[in-house]
Protein backbone atom coordinates (compact mmCIF):
# COMPACT_ATOMS: atom_id res chain seq x y z
CA UNK A 1 0.00 0.00 0.00
CA UNK A 2 1.47 3.45 -1.36
CA UNK A 3 0.19 7.20 0.38
CA UNK A 4 1.56 9.82 -1.69
CA UNK A 5 0.13 13.07 -2.64
CA UNK A 6 -1.92 13.71 -5.63
CA UNK A 7 -0.56 14.96 -8.84
CA UNK A 8 -2.42 16.73 -12.00
CA UNK A 9 -2.02 13.03 -13.49
CA UNK A 10 -4.90 11.78 -10.80
CA UNK A 11 -7.62 14.22 -11.53
CA UNK A 12 -9.87 12.39 -13.02
CA UNK A 13 -9.47 9.53 -10.69
CA UNK A 14 -10.02 11.80 -8.15
CA UNK A 15 -13.31 13.09 -9.58
CA UNK A 16 -14.39 9.47 -10.15
CA UNK A 17 -13.74 9.22 -5.90
CA UNK A 18 -15.86 12.05 -5.28
CA UNK A 19 -18.62 11.04 -7.40
CA UNK A 20 -18.48 7.39 -5.65
CA UNK A 21 -18.13 9.28 -2.34
CA UNK A 22 -21.58 11.14 -2.97
CA UNK A 23 -23.29 7.87 -3.96
CA UNK A 24 -22.36 6.40 -0.77
CA UNK A 25 -23.78 9.12 1.04
CA UNK A 26 -26.81 9.05 -0.55
CA UNK A 27 -26.81 12.10 -2.84
CA UNK A 28 -25.50 10.42 -6.28
CA UNK A 29 -26.33 13.69 -8.44
CA UNK A 30 -25.15 16.10 -5.89
CA UNK A 31 -21.53 16.15 -7.71
CA UNK A 32 -21.39 19.51 -10.09
CA UNK A 33 -17.54 19.48 -9.87
CA UNK A 34 -15.60 18.81 -13.16
CA UNK A 35 -11.89 17.96 -13.71
CA UNK A 36 -11.58 21.53 -15.11
CA UNK A 37 -12.77 22.49 -11.82
CA UNK A 38 -10.43 20.99 -9.98
CA UNK A 39 -7.03 21.30 -11.67
CA UNK A 40 -8.26 25.19 -11.53
CA UNK A 41 -9.05 24.78 -7.29
CA UNK A 42 -6.44 22.16 -6.23
CA UNK A 43 -3.28 22.40 -8.49
CA UNK A 44 -2.16 26.08 -9.29
CA UNK A 45 0.27 28.49 -7.51
CA UNK A 46 -2.16 28.67 -4.32
CA UNK A 47 -3.79 25.47 -3.98
CA UNK A 48 -7.55 25.45 -2.41
CA UNK A 49 -7.31 21.84 -1.06
CA UNK A 50 -4.44 18.79 -1.11
CA UNK A 51 -5.40 15.44 -1.81
CA UNK A 52 -3.72 11.76 -0.69
CA UNK A 53 -3.53 9.07 -2.93
CA UNK A 54 -4.07 5.67 -1.89
CA UNK A 55 -3.01 2.70 -4.30
CA UNK A 56 -2.85 -0.65 -4.00
CA UNK A 57 -0.78 -2.67 -6.07
CA UNK A 58 -1.00 0.04 -9.03
CA UNK A 59 -4.51 0.51 -8.36
CA UNK A 60 -6.31 3.53 -6.64
CA UNK A 61 -8.21 2.41 -3.50
CA UNK A 62 -8.73 5.54 -2.09
CA UNK A 63 -8.02 9.24 -0.93
CA UNK A 64 -8.41 12.26 1.40
CA UNK A 65 -8.84 15.73 0.37
CA UNK A 66 -8.40 17.98 3.33
CA UNK A 67 -7.49 21.96 3.29
CA UNK A 68 -6.22 24.50 5.89
CA UNK A 69 -8.88 26.62 8.18
CA UNK A 70 -7.73 28.90 11.27
CA UNK A 71 -8.82 28.65 14.61
CA UNK A 72 -8.87 31.93 16.45
CA UNK A 73 -8.53 30.45 19.50
CA UNK A 74 -5.50 28.69 18.76
CA UNK A 75 -4.21 31.21 16.90
CA UNK A 76 -3.11 28.91 14.11
CA UNK A 77 -4.19 26.94 11.21
CA UNK A 78 -6.31 23.74 11.69
CA UNK A 79 -6.87 20.73 8.64
CA UNK A 80 -10.40 20.71 7.41
CA UNK A 81 -10.62 17.08 6.03
CA UNK A 82 -13.33 17.60 3.02
CA UNK A 83 -13.31 13.83 2.35
CA UNK A 84 -12.15 10.36 3.01
CA UNK A 85 -13.27 7.65 0.84
CA UNK A 86 -12.16 3.60 0.06
CA UNK A 87 -13.07 1.67 -2.83
CA UNK A 88 -15.46 -1.20 -0.93
CA UNK A 89 -13.37 -3.81 -2.90
CA UNK A 90 -10.10 -2.35 -0.62
CA UNK A 91 -11.83 -2.18 2.52
CA UNK A 92 -10.54 -4.01 5.28
CA UNK A 93 -7.36 -3.73 4.93
CA UNK A 94 -6.59 -0.54 7.27
CA UNK A 95 -6.21 1.73 3.91
CA UNK A 96 -8.72 4.58 5.71
CA UNK A 97 -6.67 5.01 8.78
CA UNK A 98 -3.43 5.42 7.16
CA UNK A 99 -5.05 8.11 5.00
CA UNK A 100 -6.30 9.81 8.61
CA UNK A 101 -2.51 9.00 9.65
CA UNK A 102 -1.48 10.94 6.67
CA UNK A 103 -3.52 13.38 6.71
CA UNK A 104 -2.96 13.91 10.75
CA UNK A 105 1.21 14.05 9.80
CA UNK A 106 0.70 16.92 7.72
CA UNK A 107 -1.45 18.47 9.90
CA UNK A 108 1.80 18.02 12.41
CA UNK A 109 3.99 19.70 9.33
CA UNK A 110 2.08 22.27 9.16
CA UNK A 111 2.39 23.63 12.86
CA UNK A 112 -1.87 22.57 12.96
CA UNK A 113 -3.15 21.26 16.67
CA UNK A 114 -6.52 20.55 15.06
CA UNK A 115 -7.35 18.18 12.41
CA UNK A 116 -11.09 18.17 11.85
CA UNK A 117 -14.40 17.04 9.91
CA UNK A 118 -17.93 16.31 9.04
CA UNK A 119 -19.80 13.19 9.50
CA UNK A 120 -23.21 12.38 8.80
CA UNK A 121 -25.06 11.21 12.00
CA UNK A 122 -26.40 7.87 10.34
CA UNK A 123 -22.86 6.56 9.39
CA UNK A 124 -22.23 4.72 12.26
CA UNK A 125 -19.27 2.33 10.89
CA UNK A 126 -17.41 5.80 10.31
CA UNK A 127 -18.12 7.19 13.73
CA UNK A 128 -16.91 4.14 15.37
CA UNK A 129 -14.43 3.46 13.16
CA UNK A 130 -13.05 7.59 13.88
CA UNK A 131 -13.98 7.28 17.83
CA UNK A 132 -11.45 4.33 17.66
CA UNK A 133 -8.83 6.61 16.08
CA UNK A 134 -9.19 9.25 19.09
CA UNK A 135 -11.76 11.24 17.58
CA UNK A 136 -14.59 13.33 19.34
CA UNK A 137 -17.51 15.03 18.64
CA UNK A 138 -17.96 18.85 19.27
CA UNK A 139 -21.08 18.16 20.73
CA UNK A 140 -22.63 21.88 21.51
CA UNK A 141 -21.81 22.68 17.81
CA UNK A 142 -24.05 22.56 14.58
CA UNK A 143 -23.68 23.47 11.26
CA UNK A 144 -25.21 26.10 9.43
CA UNK A 145 -25.60 27.23 5.60
CA UNK A 146 -26.74 29.70 3.33
CA UNK A 147 -26.73 28.42 -0.58
CA UNK A 148 -27.21 29.68 -3.93
CA UNK A 149 -30.34 31.82 -4.29
CA UNK A 150 -30.06 32.18 -0.18
CA UNK A 151 -26.52 33.56 -0.70
CA UNK A 152 -27.42 36.04 -3.14
CA UNK A 153 -30.36 37.59 -1.11
CA UNK A 154 -28.11 38.03 1.78
CA UNK A 155 -25.53 39.54 0.04
CA UNK A 156 -27.88 42.16 -1.74
CA UNK A 157 -29.53 42.98 1.39
CA UNK A 158 -26.53 44.10 3.31
CA UNK A 159 -27.08 47.54 0.78
CA UNK A 160 -24.17 50.07 0.35
CA UNK A 161 -21.29 49.96 3.47
CA UNK A 162 -21.14 53.58 4.40
CA UNK B 1 -21.47 52.30 10.50
CA UNK B 2 -18.89 51.40 8.43
CA UNK B 3 -17.85 48.26 7.56
CA UNK B 4 -14.15 47.88 6.24
CA UNK B 5 -11.49 45.52 5.80
CA UNK B 6 -9.26 45.22 8.73
CA UNK B 7 -5.71 46.33 8.42
CA UNK B 8 -2.45 45.42 10.25
CA UNK B 9 -3.69 48.23 12.88
CA UNK B 10 -6.89 46.37 13.80
CA UNK B 11 -4.71 43.82 15.48
CA UNK B 12 -5.27 44.53 18.72
CA UNK B 13 -8.69 45.24 18.74
CA UNK B 14 -9.21 41.98 16.84
CA UNK B 15 -7.81 40.27 19.52
CA UNK B 16 -9.54 42.03 22.11
CA UNK B 17 -12.70 41.08 19.62
CA UNK B 18 -11.48 37.30 19.92
CA UNK B 19 -11.35 36.95 23.29
CA UNK B 20 -14.60 38.92 24.30
CA UNK B 21 -16.22 36.52 22.11
CA UNK B 22 -14.84 33.46 23.60
CA UNK B 23 -16.09 35.04 27.34
CA UNK B 24 -19.64 34.86 25.87
CA UNK B 25 -19.15 31.68 24.23
CA UNK B 26 -18.73 30.38 27.62
CA UNK B 27 -14.73 29.79 27.54
CA UNK B 28 -12.92 32.63 27.92
CA UNK B 29 -9.64 31.13 28.96
CA UNK B 30 -9.42 29.51 25.71
CA UNK B 31 -7.93 32.22 23.71
CA UNK B 32 -3.95 30.82 22.80
CA UNK B 33 -4.19 33.24 20.32
CA UNK B 34 -1.24 36.41 20.00
CA UNK B 35 -1.30 39.86 18.04
CA UNK B 36 2.02 38.11 16.52
CA UNK B 37 -0.15 34.76 15.07
CA UNK B 38 -2.56 36.82 13.53
CA UNK B 39 -0.18 39.24 12.00
CA UNK B 40 1.15 36.06 10.53
CA UNK B 41 -1.59 34.06 10.05
CA UNK B 42 -4.03 37.08 9.06
CA UNK B 43 -1.70 39.86 7.03
CA UNK B 44 1.28 38.28 5.03
CA UNK B 45 1.18 37.13 1.00
CA UNK B 46 -1.25 34.37 1.25
CA UNK B 47 -3.66 35.17 4.22
CA UNK B 48 -5.22 32.26 6.08
CA UNK B 49 -8.01 34.49 7.37
CA UNK B 50 -10.26 37.70 6.47
CA UNK B 51 -11.29 39.94 8.88
CA UNK B 52 -14.24 42.52 8.40
CA UNK B 53 -14.37 45.61 11.01
CA UNK B 54 -17.66 47.54 11.98
CA UNK B 55 -17.25 50.96 13.14
CA UNK B 56 -19.83 53.54 14.58
CA UNK B 57 -18.89 56.85 15.57
CA UNK B 58 -15.12 55.96 14.83
CA UNK B 59 -15.42 53.07 17.82
CA UNK B 60 -15.20 49.26 17.02
CA UNK B 61 -18.24 47.52 17.56
CA UNK B 62 -17.89 44.39 15.78
CA UNK B 63 -15.95 42.34 13.62
CA UNK B 64 -16.81 39.37 11.01
CA UNK B 65 -13.51 36.97 10.36
CA UNK B 66 -13.78 34.45 7.60
CA UNK B 67 -11.21 31.67 5.49
CA UNK B 68 -12.39 30.22 2.24
CA UNK B 69 -13.16 26.05 2.61
CA UNK B 70 -13.90 24.15 -1.13
CA UNK B 71 -16.11 21.85 -1.87
CA UNK B 72 -15.61 18.88 -4.08
CA UNK B 73 -19.58 18.50 -4.95
CA UNK B 74 -19.25 21.82 -6.11
CA UNK B 75 -15.91 21.95 -7.73
CA UNK B 76 -15.14 25.56 -5.89
CA UNK B 77 -14.41 27.45 -3.20
CA UNK B 78 -17.29 28.21 -0.66
CA UNK B 79 -16.60 30.95 2.56
CA UNK B 80 -16.83 29.37 6.50
CA UNK B 81 -17.37 32.14 8.79
CA UNK B 82 -15.05 31.45 11.92
CA UNK B 83 -16.70 34.75 14.03
CA UNK B 84 -19.23 37.09 13.85
CA UNK B 85 -19.35 39.55 16.60
CA UNK B 86 -20.95 42.34 17.74
CA UNK B 87 -20.16 43.94 21.11
CA UNK B 88 -23.05 44.92 23.70
CA UNK B 89 -23.73 48.12 23.75
CA UNK B 90 -23.59 47.95 20.07
CA UNK B 91 -26.14 45.30 19.64
CA UNK B 92 -29.69 46.16 17.98
CA UNK B 93 -28.07 48.82 15.27
CA UNK B 94 -28.60 45.83 12.59
CA UNK B 95 -24.36 45.34 12.74
CA UNK B 96 -24.48 41.50 12.92
CA UNK B 97 -27.06 41.68 9.03
CA UNK B 98 -24.58 44.32 8.15
CA UNK B 99 -21.49 42.11 8.55
CA UNK B 100 -22.79 38.34 7.61
CA UNK B 101 -24.44 40.58 4.58
CA UNK B 102 -20.73 42.04 3.64
CA UNK B 103 -19.80 38.22 4.43
CA UNK B 104 -22.03 36.89 2.04
CA UNK B 105 -20.72 39.94 -1.00
CA UNK B 106 -17.64 38.75 -0.51
CA UNK B 107 -18.61 35.23 -0.86
CA UNK B 108 -20.31 36.01 -4.35
CA UNK B 109 -17.15 38.27 -5.49
CA UNK B 110 -14.99 35.15 -5.12
CA UNK B 111 -17.10 32.92 -7.05
CA UNK B 112 -18.23 31.22 -3.81
CA UNK B 113 -21.59 29.26 -3.94
CA UNK B 114 -22.16 28.56 0.00
CA UNK B 115 -21.38 30.50 3.36
CA UNK B 116 -21.39 28.38 6.19
CA UNK B 117 -20.56 28.57 9.59
CA UNK B 118 -21.02 26.48 13.64
CA UNK B 119 -23.06 27.77 16.03
CA UNK B 120 -23.99 26.81 19.86
CA UNK B 121 -26.66 24.87 19.44
CA UNK B 122 -27.72 26.96 22.96
CA UNK B 123 -27.43 30.31 21.60
CA UNK B 124 -30.99 30.12 20.24
CA UNK B 125 -30.48 34.26 19.51
CA UNK B 126 -28.37 33.62 17.17
CA UNK B 127 -30.04 30.46 15.73
CA UNK B 128 -33.18 32.90 15.50
CA UNK B 129 -30.91 35.84 13.79
CA UNK B 130 -29.09 33.45 11.25
CA UNK B 131 -32.65 31.40 10.59
CA UNK B 132 -34.14 34.78 9.79
CA UNK B 133 -31.67 35.72 7.29
CA UNK B 134 -32.69 32.19 5.46
CA UNK B 135 -29.46 29.98 7.13
CA UNK B 136 -30.61 27.09 7.19
CA UNK B 137 -29.00 24.05 9.67
CA UNK B 138 -27.34 21.02 7.99
CA UNK B 139 -29.43 18.48 9.93
CA UNK B 140 -27.37 15.32 9.32
CA UNK B 141 -23.76 16.12 9.67
CA UNK B 142 -22.04 16.67 13.07
CA UNK B 143 -18.73 17.78 13.63
CA UNK B 144 -15.22 15.81 14.93
CA UNK B 145 -12.28 16.86 16.14
CA UNK B 146 -8.62 15.22 17.17
CA UNK B 147 -6.59 17.68 18.95
CA UNK B 148 -3.22 17.81 20.41
CA UNK B 149 -1.96 14.84 21.83
CA UNK B 150 -4.48 12.42 20.06
CA UNK B 151 -3.62 13.96 16.82
CA UNK B 152 0.34 13.40 17.62
CA UNK B 153 -0.97 10.03 18.38
CA UNK B 154 -3.01 9.43 15.50
CA UNK B 155 0.15 10.84 13.22
CA UNK B 156 2.13 8.33 15.00
CA UNK B 157 -0.18 5.46 14.37
CA UNK B 158 0.89 5.60 10.97
CA UNK B 159 3.93 4.36 10.41
CA UNK B 160 6.19 4.76 7.39
CA UNK B 161 3.88 5.10 4.08
CA UNK B 162 5.50 2.31 1.59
Amino acid sequence: MIIRPATIEDIPQILALIRELAAYERDPLAVEATEADLLREGFGPSPRFFTLMAEVSGEVAGFALYFFNFSTWKGRSGIHLEDLFVRPQFRGLGIGKKLLCSVAEAALANGCGRLQWDVLDWNQPAIDFYEGLGAKFLNEWRIMRVSDEALASLAAAGGSHE
